[in-house]
């Protein structure tokens, strides 16, 4: 495996502070030449399951050796543990909360530590409160330098890591219950129900007693009307075109979809 | 010319979800080298009207090797079509939405091509809600990379590419009459009225019967008071000193602007 | 000292409009194979306060050749002056408005200058209301560039510079009564209360008759309590475990908080 060199960082942070320039910083101090990208910093404040979808579809879009850095850790400074896996598609690094529920349920793991090698920390005393600076940004930066990922603790298994338990659509040969998951910043609300799902049969979303017909894309629609389509991520996905969808219909994560077969 | 090195990216995509990042890891699976700049990522849903006024006042500060990345999109997925132009000032990549306008208007254009040679798209099958990810940020990676504009598609003339009406301030010897075409962050007001007008004569801005003159600068004024000015972008730029104009005078796009000459 | 090799940017700009962006471009433009990495551009617009706050947590995570740039700048355009400073903690570039007050209290001060020397400037006739590109991104380009500090501009002293006045916590055997100065996304609010004042010695919050005990880390308490600690900064806070604290005390920066020595 070629050298890393770019790293990801996927945070609950915001932009207001400097908490994450300062991530960039530390890693900058190890590896001043390491490409930095921001996945997104908006995930809301310890929210998981914001983190673990965002995450699942971005990680393969990027080369393989690229290291994922995800800080939303509701539990910081508790016994959670910290842990670096490495996967075929890359590496990630994490609290262990759930948060990479979707790398180990879907990717060939091939290395699985728990951070407790405080050499590859940035201090032996670590602040209580932002393991992102003193922990997941040094160790992220060291395994860009090269430092194998053994090095960095303890070996774990996967029975060993927290996962998150996701909720599954109901499927029958005439209808598919599932629901909302994620909304996203243009108010398109992502389903649980994966695009092979509805691939090769008519379905149609009913919605408050009418039927929507499902569609190519937004624009198949007219403006302010409901579109009901595959999303760029694979998940069926109820948007407005040119409108938000979570305004219009009032949804939020949990809301209820129901897809019915057309004859 | 010497090679690309930078892209930019502009768009309405928000800093909530991973759109953005997806792009990057996109590019950096061309390009690992190549470093990507955003410009803005917080165009209004649609608003090809912001983008292009943002555009237009930006990229003649980049290297006139840069490849600026537009997507605002509200037709992805319909027959609009993407386009590249090549002009001395930068590369263009964006859908053919009006949103490249203003260099279409100010710049001398090399070439355009419309993006229909599938080579170059991250797949043959790209997803038709997201072109940022399948189609622009894989041609922007490979123009970066070298690859001559011509092998993007098929040519196009500048009389094929959708242009913005935009609207012309009123101009008399003794009135200028103008509206507001931007607001920003500060909640200053940008107006449709370029500096030229302005110059050489003295103007005063008429405000509720009241008149207000011209100023150099924000601090002429004290806090809190009205400032009319020639704005950092080229535009006549109504401001509060310390404060915030667009919520004070209850202004929005579209507000009218008029100046009078002073005698 | 080695070559400076890294900008980084902190201002009250927002991401709404391309300012930042034309910072990178003009910095690009002189040397394009610099890193610029954002420590925020969220700082409430004009609040030096805040500034100050989020640089003097920031600087010292970089690299000591690293040039950090400040423009918050509500005398923009007015007689205030630019700045250079090098210290041995890094370059610092901004308007002398105050927002440097940290590192001239704390940091060796190698150098001052004032940025009176238009030969490095973006133009000879800078934009009265945008000195971050006409002036601060390309002084910064330029040192970056390896152009010693001096040909900046004049010499000044410490003497020289604005100073902002902070308030200090009042302190007895028993009892410290401080207050808020910066609250961050999470609603974490950071006291002017410096860590070494509770080193060694129990102490606890008195909150509306209630006395809450100091904690090592947010999750020692229950979802829900408050929480106070010791944070990364390094200054006394005050936090809601898995909460907004701002929200649920009504705090704002000033807000005063007490603590008291436990027998």
């Amino acid at each position: 495996m070629s050298r890393p060199h770019l790293i990801t960082l996927l945070t609950d942070f915001g932009e207001q502070d400097v908490y994450v320039g300062v991530m960039k910083g530390v890693i900058a101090q190890f590896v001043p030449q390491v490409s930095v990208i921001d996945l997104t910093h908006h995930i809301p404040p310890q929210d998981v399951w914001a983190a673990q979808f965002n995450l699942s579809n971005a990680y393969h879009y990027f080369p393989p050796e690229t290291i994922h850095v995800v800080v939303v850790d509701p539990g910081v400074g508790s016994q959670r543990r910290g842990v670096a896996v490495q996967a075929t598609a890359g590496y990630f690094i994490a609290p262990d909360n759930g948060v990479l529920t979707p790398i180990l349920q879907r990717e060939t793991i091939q290395h699985i530590v728990s951070l407790d090698n405080p050499e590859y920390w940035r201090t032996l005393q670590p602040s209580t409160t932002f393991h992102g600076r003193d922990i997941f940004a040094p160790v992220a930066a060291h395994l860009a330098q090269g430092i194998a990922i053994a090095q960095l603790g303890s070996s774990l298994t996967l029975e060993d890591l927290q996962q998150l338990p996701f909720s599954q659509p109901q499927v029958s040969p005439t209808q598919i219950s599932g629901q909302v998951q994620y909304i996203d910043h243009f108010g398109n609300c992502m389903t649980n129900i994966p695009a092979h799902q509805v691939m090769g049969r008519n379905w149609e979303l009913l919605l408050s007693g009418q039927t929507i017909p499902m569609s190519r894309t937004y624009s198949d629609r007219d403006p302010g009307e409901v579109a009901f389509l595959i999303g760029s991520h694979g998940w069926v996905e109820v948007a407005i075109n040119q409108g938000n969808a979570q305004v219009a219909l009032q949804w939020q994560v949990g809301s209820s979809v129901t897809l019915r077969s057309k004859p």
